[in-house]
């Protein structure tokens, strides 16, 4: 048990923890860019292509910082991300979409999923290191979807009950991989665990957790899809 | 034959034209951009990964104002770039890299062979034209390709002559394409052949396909490979 400290990157034991969190989200980003415009490829028309590529362009547009950050702190942003290439590419593999719906559902709902548990910590981490992540928290490109989503059920409901289920194990997944990389990543869990940041204990985790998945359940209610 | 004009966007031959020239330069670079990511997909580290993200997102950035452009000439850009989604699809289709170093060699030689191309057109063409196109050349960062492929060569020499091929192939495929998009779009071939723009004649577009073959040829030494 690490003894509760505000956050400061002077302190090694946080530092490794923010190390870690910008690798993670560093290889995540990069990760998303390849997948959204993979997915792309896919798109009924050239416009719909556009609005996934114009997705994982926004995403790659917040590498940049993230490495600059992990430059910052003195490390090799690679040697950073590489520890999350596993979980995050495993993610993919186990959530890649079938068609141009789950595409859609995917880059809304994961997108969005991401971004929330980010804004979620970053309030609790030192002022650089929030500044960092909540500037790559600004655009967010993908209500186009809803239309799409929607218009896609209107005209065949049969969508409706599978993409229900995609959606779910969009987020399963994305927990399962998130616990992966907790048991792995001592310093990372820490933080997550609320052990090393004062003012963020257990009981404050888990209403993040709760939030998140608040908020989740209303996207898909938007989509127009059950949870 | 038509009659040799200056370049004013109020002629509606010369309009069409320019049509036809921004919607082939858009979906050449949402192409690029989806090509360039799926290479990066090879790449053998995530540093070299990021280059060719860095390239692809490159791209994609040039894509907003191109589609701006020609919503400015009150055209649909979708229906602008239709017409060269075949072309430029074949192009990547016949060009397609089989593994990191054709998809090194294809994204300098390529990219660079493309914004030759429009910087020696642009110069000939109305004010507003040429602003879009040149703005959209200002970054070049395919340099760091030299180094790759000329380690490349150093570690294997075998490498050198089939890059040298590829490198050829490129170019051979590039100007079948143009002729078959030279073949279809009549007023965009009037502008090619200088026959709708004063001051550029068949000898002068001679000259601009002789500049752009020999700066092809020089990247190719630059890279270690001969033509």
């Amino acid at each position: 048990m690490v003894a509760s400290v505000a956050p400061d990157l002077t302190d090694p034991h946080y530092r490794a923890a923010i190390v870690d969190l910008l690798g993670a989200i560093g290889y995540g980003e990069i990760s998303a860019c390849e997948r959204l415009t993979e997915d792309a490829g896919r798109a009924p028309s050239l416009a719909d292509k556009l609005e996934l590529l114009q997705l994982a362009n926004a995403q790659f547009a917040n590498v940049d910082p993230i490495l600059d950050g992990l430059r910052d702190l003195g490390v090799d942003p690679y040697d950073a991300m590489a520890p999350f290439q596993g979980p995050i590419d495993a993610f993919h593999e186990y959530t890649a979409p079938a068609d141009w719906w789950e595409s859609l559902v995917k880059a809304y709902v994961g997108d969005n999923l991401v971004r929330d548990f980010y804004r979620e910590f970053a309030v609790h981490l030192d002022p650089t290191t929030r500044e960092i992540i909540e500037s790559s928290l600004t655009e967010d490109r993908s209500e186009f979807v809803v239309d799409r989503v929607r218009a896609g059920i209107e005209a065949d409901h049969l969508v409706a009950g599978r993409l229900a289920l995609w959606g779910r194990r969009i987020m399963g997944e994305a927990l399962t991989q998130t616990q992966h990389v907790a048991a792995e990543r001592e310093s990372l869990t820490e933080v997550l665990a609320g052990e090393v940041i004062g003012g963020l204990d257990l009981a404050g985790i888990a209403d993040i957790f709760g939030r998140i998945t608040q908020r989740h359940i209303e996207r898909m209610g938007k989509l127009g899809l059950e949870h």
